[in-house]
């Protein structure tokens, strides 16, 4: 069983009558919807407004993977819960940040650059082509997956060469865009996926929803190796030896 | 269940009374054993004196992960059953090439260098140090995992930049080796792994059994994508406009 | 001074009016005359009807970069030049394949794989953008760099993952390609460069000579680590102390 | 002419008469000597003690590249500066990091993981082995280049997967180390070196100084991209179309 936590900054929901309609129980309740079918997957929530954010450390203790979705509140986000979430992660836990969330805090700390990018509210189609199809995050997801209207977000995306490329978005205005990326950091993966607009309904997609379960799954590291990660240790010599014998 | 061949030369075990009393039923069947415990995998084994060196086209067909032991007769097998393996490789089939393996012609094929190395055969201690901590390869395995002697295998590796690096060798004489490497193509997913030389009881080993069962499970693809990759189609404008509707 | 030899096929521009409009001196002619306002290049070309493609021995070894178009022919170039080009290239020759170069035996046998795509005559317009700032081949072109009309390219392109993904085409019938991809083989350099359908006057354009100069002076590795990989040299202990005095 | 700003905390040299000995000019002065012989460097330097450290808004703008030894005082850099130092190499400037600085605020904040390693202070020789042939960085280095005593620093290092891993070392204790590491953040790129303890007289040796002088011409991207990265601008449809035109 992997604990799925989503968090959700929830403020475009309760502001904007078009975002209501769309997601009536906010974003996150329809992420953990779109989840819910997946027997092998327990899903919570939690947002801005909960204390601590509703990432309180023993709530990070027992998530496995962590999919955060933000957009107006990022600068609202607590220092101490960015840095007790990035701790988390590198000690092993999965993290999914989708569309807007490219600008939070947390997910600019773990890449370690601005992660700016092109955009574009304009109605533009979206084909996401798969280009690493050996990846588990692909199983089941059509070539291409067409989200017939959604904002566009554009190169140059500035982040780190991720470590695999597993989808690249064509927009009809001509540009394109690395839209689904792996990273690895410390123990724990991440996973950025650029759709999830709030003005569009893409979070009530089946295919968006095979993506989100074949992308929890690969970011749940079983067994995160038992080095010790925390301290910079002395080695005094021969210190493995016993290990040899 | 995941269908595990493992192919080998078998020709060091009849000819060397050293490298028979060490593997009795053969590198392959080491190996099998080693594997023999778990629940997952069923194992059969196939070597170089085989009619098509036990590598038919339905025996392929039939396997989700081959591993790979040879040495002294690279050159002896056959060019079609090479490129059989390939293609079979391109279409999903994992590949782990252990040792001497790296300059098997599939090896080499798959990688297009000459997968040269450096050598020596002096009772080196190899010490293996995980660098993937996130890896599924290295779950379960202690760091380091200690080989008290070995042949050594140092830099440089005349290989591609390996798409996951996970082991990295030491030597007691001095040297380093990428002992550890995964690399994806087409559909499918190589590990390559150094230790097992022929006159060392390596594949009598619980840590390396260890590894190998990672590996397996790894290079199992499950679902590899369904996107055709055999023949460069022609592509109609809005070919894919159907799979919108 | 960088050595360049541009490598022709010439048979397209030999056997149709269309083409033989665009380039009446030949593709091969093309790109020399673009490369040729580059004070620090020399340029050589070469096709497939010369002796030997071209492509003799001594040709190679004072050859610092070579370019390669081919389309039609490639089953017709022969097996051992496409060895030793391959070699050289291993040495430290840079190699630049161009569109339809995808599928020639010299690009296929360095990747590994069948190197397949998906493709479409229908003039599409290609908009090409870079991913990859710091990358010395993108100086000074456009973002994006913008083919009125060409062949369109798109994924799944079965390649190995480029060492480094430089450019990423969006097309206008929604397909997207990984157009500008660099390797790194043994010590040598290729960059796979999609443009260059040879019904349109790509070679032609000031800014995809300017890529392509890039592209030569990133190719040309100028001084290639003196270690040998030629052959899997036997080192005993201590090979290396008298170094350390 | 490439601009080259060696800073250093200058603490050990100060206070630690055995660190005084070996380097009497501080270990800034010893790198800048070391590079002085390069016609195309020209080296400043710049200590902790200096107002804003000397790094200036200025000064930061007239580097391409900074290199950087840090190790007792880390916390006592301010925020600020290491903010203003991060902002300059997203935008195109080199950073050399060096040694214990793997634990600099900079490097940590570049990187986005704990950045720590093994470590022991017990004479090991540490054998310094190229793994990347067509690299720059290892043109005229020496395989392997051997320390003959060193600290050792050891896996695993808790680093993102590097760009391009340029050297691996052995230590005689059994360790191995990614010892040079490249990376590419925003449209500038940073080089891990691990020798420089302040006990051992590293930066006196002619191939740490070779090493060093090809890090700063790697890492000076002479015409970073154009493309703006210091903001997230709105692109209207067709914006690019007039580039076309």
């Amino acid at each position: 069983m992997t604990r799925v936590l989503v968090w959700n900054e929830d403020i475009h929901e309760t502001k904007n009558d078009e975002v209501r309609a769309i997601y009536p129980k906010g974003i996150h309740g329809a992420i953990a919807a779109l989840l819910s079918s997946q027997s092998d997957l327990s899903v919570r929530t939690a947002t801005l407004a909960d204390p601590e954010h509703g990432l309180t450390k023993d709530t990070l203790e027992s998530t496995d993977v962590l999919i955060w979705w933000g957009h107006l509140a990022h600068h609202l986000v607590d220092d101490a819960v960015v840095a007790r979430v990035q701790a988390r992660v590198l000690q092993g836990m999965g993290l999914i940040v989708l569309h807007s969330g490219h600008l939070s805090k947390i997910f600019r700390a773990l890449m370690g650059t601005t992660c700016n990018l092109r955009w574009r509210e304009a109605d533009d189609r979206e084909v996401i082509w798969t280009v690493a199809p050996d990846h588990p995050i692909v199983a089941g997801v059509p070539q291409p997956l067409v989200l017939p209207r959604h904002e566009m977000y554009g190169e140059f995306f500035d982040i780190p060469t991720p470590d695999e490329l597993v989808f690249v978005s064509n927009f009809t205005g001509g540009e394109v865009f690395r839209s689904g990326c792996c990273f690895k950091r410390g123990k724990g993966r991440v996973f950025y996926f650029s759709p999830g607009h709030e003005t569009y309904p893409i979070f009530h997609r089946a295919d968006i929803g095979q993506v989100l379960a074949n992308a929890v799954r690969w970011a749940h590291v079983q067994t995160p190796h038992a080095v010790e990660t925390r301290t910079s240790p002395n080695a005094p010599t021969n210190w493995f030896i016993k290990a040899e014998a």
